[in-house]
């Protein structure tokens, strides 16, 4: 049994979402409410001592840090892959992946924006700051994508979604909920256009999860 | 040719130069001083358009961001490895590389504290921030440690160092530098004083590279 413990609105939840869904697993939503801190109750710090979501439970094995999820699951489960097969483009896809996994998601997801707001004395999200990192790392993503000529219009590598479109997704999501401009990254709304036709994207959406709020 | 795009005090570069000496491969210094904005001049913005170190050139070939760039050396270089053999062992090392390479290093880096002390107004490093992300990200590591009974003392994983060290060590380091106390993570301090015996992590250290001040 596979068993995904996370929050609908959870950036690296939704990246998990997706991957179980694009490797067309079947497996159980296990909620968890971050904004009453049900991952730091010691029912969820037995299963994760980090304390933070998600964490995928498979056959009673734990895995944490989405990163890390999605690469064991490309080896757990490899087809349909995420990967390339060749060496250097399968870096190359990883490194569009950790644009986001490590410049961007990491300074905007909740806690972090909590303690700025502590910092600075403020009650609203600092959109300055959040807009920063998003615009930089698109920036640098849309470079990068303009650098393949082989690319498909409407996807990262190749002419399937894969690993890049997992981090993806759920960060143009998370960057129209800030209010961020996205006008200036074409290649990147275009393929999040057609991942939003694909139904490993749709049934992953934050707005369709058993935790939503209605 | 392997030439890696680095400062010596990036945590991130430190990481690379770790794996490239582990794998016993023979590669060129490539300094990028940050601290003059060599990352954001045209040449090096052809190498890397994100303006970031490291980058990692083989043969002409480009690689970026240090966890994809340590996950191309893997796969090209596959001995010695740095990650287990087992699938589901390989998801647990490198879940605690990326709590600290997405729950720690990205909230503490020279461009992230830079754009933080600007918006507090501030001149010296906010160290509540700095410490409170490598306390609670330590404090993980630690917890997953305890887990392991295989475990040898000044390993992560094993009985040699691999991926985690990879990226401990340049964090241990940053941690000192930031003067937080480590005491609480006896299993961290190990292995970082089993790393520094050996020459791969001598030979990486930030004090001893080509452009380490005086």
């Amino acid at each position: 049994m596979i068993e995904l413990w996370n929050y609908y609105r959870s950036g690296t939840s939704h990246r998990v979402r997706i991957a179980l869904n694009l490797k067309g697993l079947d497996w159980q939503y296990r909620s968890l409410n971050l904004l009453a801190s049900d991952h730091k109750q010691p029912a969820y710090l037995d299963i994760n001592p980090q304390g933070l979501a998600p964490a995928l439970v498979v056959d009673g094995e734990v895995f944490t840090q989405s990163p890390a999820i999605l690469e064991y699951l490309e080896e757990a489960y490899p087809t349909p892959p995420l990967l390339p097969t060749d060496t250097a483009q399968r870096a190359k896809v990883r490194a569009m992946a950790m644009i986001i996994g490590c410049d961007i998601h990491p300074l905007n997801n909740l806690r972090v924006i909590t303690q700025l707001k502590a910092l600075t004395q403020t009650q609203e999200p600092p959109v300055d700051w959040i807009g920063r990192w998003i615009s930089e790392g698109f920036a640098a993503i849309e470079a990068l994508l303009a650098r393949d000529p082989s690319r498909a219009i409407g996807c990262c590598f190749g002419d399937q979604p894969g690993l890049v479109e997992c981090y993806l997704v759920p960060q143009v999501y998370a960057a129209r909920r800030f209010g961020i401009e996205l006008s200036s990254f074409p290649a990147i709304c275009a393929i999040d256009a057609y991942c939003a036709t694909l139904p490993a994207f749709q049934a992953a959406h934050p707005d369709l999860q058993p935790d939503t709020p209605q």
